[in-house]
């Protein structure tokens, strides 16, 4: 539970009374009140306001917010407002502005726009957030701490490549032990002095992708110290009191993994586009509960309408912002917060919807949706809260493989990691399997199944830990391009998929990327689900059985004949290889069978487009329902149930018209 | 009339003399006198001739070309070559040289590449114009000022930034003041001292849409002043002879409205793409008109055959240059100018066409066609000249509010206010109703009809001007997405379309942008020509009648039902909004039934493609008919009319061969 | 021969030994020795391993590496190790880092990243190969020389800044005679002072052709000095020894042909895309063939399976490395080498195919690919050696009119030079007729037909040239949009195509550059194959007649009627004008119908997708046959030969599979 204050679905959003002059406020108490809001993150962006000069700092109009807040009945995620430092402080330190890939400064403006190794803006923001700490530790409202925002941008300045420097030291202890671990002998690259390092700005080193993984890494960790700076300051004075930033997803620029064990719930930030697979929106929750192993997390942003920064920002139709929002605590958000309550007058994010639109009052669709879905919330109670979800499938996810497929100079650019995790999880999610998105050195004991896609780059204990897996008698699968590279990018020498070749049995001789629009036919003999005829795209790795049988073939191109699955005994289970992008249908097809040998079941048949989860906390088990498609959808439900939102029991056939949402916990 | 010197249209062009040696300039007086050249720009770009030192000026080749232009009946409309400084300058001065959008300073080479805050360009500048001046104050040939050459560029140097600081001191007065209209608590901008601000380079702030709107007010400004102290410097020798400088229609960088007043007469150069239509091209002579108006003005540059910057730069059609030219003048032109006379060896506009091309002689198609069409305009006289057109209707357009829709982000890419404008013009330009384009806050009174395309933004006034109309009796129509912000790019609280809510009698609650493609059914019953079944486009608002009744609703989407036009009575008249971008035929039925209903007729009844214009000065009317179309037309004639080119009395069915154009006056 | 040490085609590549630990060295000679090789490049990137410091060489460990290879009778093409400074020296030295087209210096890092004109690289540079070549001057694997790696990068420095200055005071003696030349008239450009020129930044002067033109020039013989410096250095020690340097094609930055004296033996790099064109192919082989007089030249590197830097890599199919090895050799080359010998575990080419692959072993089919063809050169010995093509047909190529096409702003984005180029080559490839790509002021005595495809620059001395060739009985074959300008891109005034008037016998007066996708037709009576309709597209020159004769006719737009082809009697011989791009079945027919005429007969009727090419020496002619086809074609021998792979006499109808090469020898 985030909080002992506010045992419930948290229901609110970002709050920015400091862009309103203070007559609004009251009618921003009623407003709340109406729309059953009971949760705000305050001050998201107020650090001039609370500090407008280097000796001087301002509270007491936060004193006043909060104790309205306070009245009104509204808790406070309480923000530290450091993701954008005062124009002062870019101006009067020249530590302050990051530089960006470009090698060119910033000037002052937009928001994570310092640099992370900047002494001044540690010492300003450890300042604000301790200060504010030490004020509001026992402020009736105060329920969870909310650092910064959105942190992510990188910095390539000359103090960064000294701060990088004396990183790589320490990581690597020796020059020359660097220049074979970055393989710096090609094009005579081999360094004779640290000083040789610099910043890999855009004029500069593009090409070497050891150290560009190293700088992101190193940047992970620069922009990590930030936060742990306010995080220890803020530690000080409310121990007990949770403390998270927000992040945003399969966000690229920081590792998440690096982050999650500081981060006492993980929050996050949910904007899928119009019409993105559902599947894929589960993804992203499964992917951000499973930074801090299945901990229940926060929904700390999400649209109530529309956004402003795709290119087209169509409004979210009647019932798709309810349906999303119980999507995310289907699987696992104990909290439902929009961005914003109020939406700003002026600036970049006019245009970005929010509870309370321009025109200032209740009477819009937008309020009048989220007025209804926080009565529900209300009545729900904490029926969910803290629950757990179970799965018996687990699939591998790694940022820094990510990062180094994305700068691998070949074989292909329609190699999409991204796109193959989404593909493997779709499979599953239709199937309505619980899946489980964990890290590649994860235990993985309580799994029956693994899936690794494009598992490129085999991280030390990565190989072991798949291959015990296995051996204690889980079923393993391992997409194409897999075993390339060690953690430097540095390719194996013992035969792809290097590490993973004996518990695969198999050795991958050559790679095929295919031409823009090219597949190539596979045909499978029946073996559980799978039979007959399906399509490869992207790239074909070419293989040899070395103990493995094949499970399908190639039909087409030279290679026609050779495997494109295959399965190899290895201890009490078995591992297979899928060895090339594949259609849907084969994987809902190959995964399914695997499934089905493993006796690993659905939640809840169901037709296609209704999505069913489980929560279960102290031996109850919620079961929710989403309809995600255009049609109404007709569930045979198992037993008898109660409907938590009517409070009626229910049992047969559920009928779920489009959007609709079902709670049900069974009798 | 421009000049009491030439009364006619004035037909010619840039010269460059000094590209070429001495013995050329014979051979081009006899060839000026060949084509019937009577008008020519002289020296455009030459300031290193005229200067090739700091101390030292040159006239007297300058001398001996307008005596042989004079020899030769030709006038010159006098230009101060001041739009690309001397090397020796850029060198000399290191604020000459204006900085780009990168923060970059430019090197020398180009044109309009000078600081217009420069102390150094302004004081040379001044001291050539005021030379030029007092030495050709008495030329006879002399006929008109041209200024410069296409101003544009904006710089953002340390200079500017202190000159926009400045700038800023005076419009807001105080910071605080600045910081409630740029909204500036959104993400803790708020300024602390005038010294925070900066350029907006793209390493700087690029998302603070009232700062960037203000820079570009300010940068329209600063180049205006560039043109001022030119203009000042004449007007001293020569305070009855008009002076310009050429604008280039719907040019985004300058708002032409605050330059209108500094103009004596408007020059500008027209350049539409091959296939343009007629209608785009007729709508932006109606916008340079409408600058000072109505007052007729100068084509001061077309191409005679083709451009070079295009991508593909076809060759104009025989006839379609004469049938451009008249176009214009058909539209409020008085010259008929080319860019230019011969074509340059070398350069980038190498390939640009010219009156006389590379090899030298009149012997080519082109130099025929314009030759031809110099005959015309000597038979013409001053038939045509100083003729005004009478318009009832007026279509809004506005700079600033182009700006702003341009720099939001959001809602939708797709939105653009050019086309929008034209999309509109159309419909009656298809119908030979003649309209003028004004600005918002223009005198409105000799109106009927007012259409407001997409009006964004309202600035002080505007509404008021518009409602005022309105209860006069005039009929309003404003397009979607109107009256959202204030001129600082604000939104407004009071329900958009905000100072229009009570004209339009309607309230826009949510702005659907439609995803890529996609469009909406809408359906009207019956009324005028309204009637069945059209598409909405582009973005759709949402509204509800607030007195106002609905004349076509959506037939699509969550909304359909809703109002897509509305009408509301207000005072003596009414005002409709127009709630989605829509179909061509809708605009036509629906414009075209307002003007029924205000028996606003066509000049001529004429078929497809066939436009038709008249001016009219002193009581006598010319009616002008141009076939754009592939075929032969046919043209019923109401009356008897003398043609003025052949001279013959016509009446009855008038045939017109593609391109063909006839200027007719009613006996 | 380019060495008398290896009588044979020299069969290996680039080899990197120290990128490995010196374990893997003797396997690596193992695994020469299994595949045939014969001479690898060593050390192509190796400079800080032979210089670690400023005041340090190393080579034992390049003695042992050459020993080794001694050892195993691979003979080695020396390289400087040039191409990429050592780290040290960049941080060290400030002139050594070039400064990029955005006026930023680059920092370390990727190859040819040093200035041409940096004093330190030069003096470096010299230094280490002098050293170098005094070291293994009598090494007994030393077969020939090869400095740096694939240069190309150009340098806007102000260091290059000067050096074009004085660059430029030679050239035209005289600020007057550059301003001339340069047309600076245009926009008062006029230079007062040499230090007003700067270097073509993207923040500086991008429109002056003459300008940009001679920069290009200016930098090429930078580069070129660059590898002077190091020529000089070892032709000192061993001036017996060939010396060459890697060229890349049709590489734009570098013109070759100022380079092409400077090379003892042409060598290059080629990299075909997959599914390119083989007439494509052939054409560029020609082009290199063709920089010196049709000399054999080195195929120095290919890849044996795929490339990395391509978006996606497809593996050459099985049979296509050995194809497109033999089509080299077809086509001149007397070395068929490989990048590289052993793939690298890191870095950017870490995904570029090798003859030992990451596996490390022999065990591969392109292992085993290569071993075959290795095998197959050895059989073949010295057959092919020194022997030359003989061909009746020259097609002009010239890089400084393709830098100036490419530079021309309008008429059309669309003439691709390149593309035209290929496309004449076509005609003659598909029908197996021997072209040599030469120099437009080559020696053209030896030929009866000349192609020049779009010859828009003509550089001083190449009209007389050709008027000269067509005046002593040779046809001329000149494609459209030909004779505009002279070598500083100024246009000509006396009618296009200039000094090719007289020869060709027409004029042309206008370009009509067609839309995206817009085609002409054009019409043609029945004139040797010629006849029918055709289609024109990219441009159309409107041409008149002033003594040739129309070929064939556009038979659309305004000018339908106007001459499409023209034929013109000159002297002995005659000059054809081709007015527009044309469709490839036109120039077929056209060309064809020119050769019937002239007796030009193929090596050997083929049928389509059989490649057929002659090589002869000392009397003796070898035909080889390649079947770039998808299907088995069978060839009509016309004699009886020997194949020299099999030994066997063959004749009769011969069969090719695809893929298959048959080398014969006339019995």
């Amino acid at each position: 539970m985030i909080s002992p204050k506010l045992q419930k679905i948290w229901y609110g959003g970002d709050y920015n009374p400091d862009q309103w002059s203070e007559e609004i406020w009251d009618e921003d108490m009623r407003l709340m009140q109406l729309a059953h809001v009971d949760a705000v993150s305050v001050p998201v962006f107020s650090w001039t306001h609370l500090q407008p000069r280097e000796d001087q700092y301002c509270f007491d109009w936060l004193d006043r917010v909060l104790d309205k807040l306070a009245a009104a009945g509204v808790y406070t995620c309480l923000a530290t407002s450091t993701a954008a430092q005062p124009a002062w402080m870019s101006r009067r330190f020249a530590d302050v502005l990051r530089t960006d890939i470009t090698g060119v400064q910033r000037k002052h403006g937009g928001r994570t726009n310092f640099c992370p190794n900047s002494p001044n803006y540690r010492h300003y923001s450890r300042e604000l957030a301790s200060r504010l700490a030490q004020r509001y530790a026992n402020h009736p409202t105060l329920v969870a701490w909310h650092i910064a925002n959105e942190y992510g941008s990188h910095c390539y300045c000359e103090r960064c490549a000294k701060a990088f420097r004396d990183w790589l030291k320490v990581r690597y202890g020796s020059l020359d032990a660097l220049n074979a671990a970055w393989n710096m002998a090609f094009w005579s690259h081999t360094l004779t002095a640290w000083e040789e390092i610099d910043t890999p700005t855009l004029n500069g080193e593009r090409n070497n992708m050891p150290y560009l993984l190293d700088y992101e890494r190193f940047q992970t960790e620069s922009v990590l110290a930030c936060y742990r700076n306010e995080y220890d300051a803020i530690k000080q004075y409310t121990p007990e009191v949770l403390i998270t930033t927000n992040l945003m997803g399969h966000f690229k620029p920081l590792n998440y993994y690096a982050w999650a064990p500081y981060l006492d719930v993980i929050s996050w930030d949910s904007y899928p586009t119009p019409n993105q697979a559902p599947s894929e929106v589960a993804f992203t929750h499964e992917l951000m509960r499973g930074l801090r192993d299945g901990q229940p997390f926060m929904l700390l942003e999400q649209t109530p309408s529309q956004v402003n920064w795709m290119p087209r920002n169509q409004l979210r139709r009647p019932g798709v912002m309810r349906l999303l929002s119980y999507q995310a605590v289907a699987h696992g958000a104990d909290t439902v917060m929009f961005f914003q309550f109020r939406r700003a007058r002026g600036g970049p994010e006019k245009m970005h919807g929010s509870i309370v639109d321009h025109a200032g009052h209740e009477h819009t669709r937008v309020f009048r949706e989220v007025q209804a879905l926080g009565a529900e919330l209300q009545q729900l109670g904490d029926a969910l809260v803290d629950g757990r979800q179970q799965a018996s499938v687990a699939l591998l996810f790694d940022w820094e493989n990510w990062w180094a497929i994305d700068l691998s100079v070949g074989p292909s650019v329609d190699l999409d990691y991204i796109a193959s995790c989404k593909a493997y999880y779709a499979a599953f999610w239709q199937a309505n399997i619980p899946v489980d998105v964990v890290r590649p050195d994860a235990d993985l004991s309580s799994y029956q199944m693994v899936v690794a896609p494009m598992l490129y780059m085999l991280r030390p204990g990565v190989a072991a830990n798949l291959s015990e897996f296995v051996a204690r008698g889980g079923t393993l699968v391992v997409g194409s391009f897999s075993g390339i590279v060690d953690e430097h990018d540095l390719a194996t020498q013992d035969g792809y998929p290097g590490e993973l070749r004996p518990v695969l049995g198999i050795w991958v001789e050559e790679h095929d990327p295919l031409l823009e629009g090219q597949q190539v036919p596979v045909r499978s003999e029946p073996w559980g689900r799978l039979t007959g005829n399906y399509q490869a795209s992207v790239m074909c790795d070419l293989l040899h059985l070395e103990g493995a049988q094949g499970r399908a073939w190639y039909d087409g191109e030279f290679y026609a004949g050779m495997p494109a699955i295959t399965e190899n005994a290895w201890g009490k289970g078995r591992a297979l290889y899928v060895a090339a992008e594949m259609d849907a249908r084969l994987l809902s097809d190959l995964l399914l069978t695997l499934c089905d040998q493993h006796d690993i079941a659905p939640c809840l048949a169901a037709p296609a487009g209704v999505e069913v989860t489980q929560r279960s906390k102290e031996g109850v088990q919620v079961t929710m329902l989403l309809n995600h498609g255009k049609q109404e959808a007709v569930v045979p439900l198992d037993a008898e149930y109660r409907d938590l939102l009517s409070g009626e029991p229910v049992q047969g056939n559920l009928k779920l018209a489009p959007c609709d949402v079902r709670i049900l916990q069974r009798l």
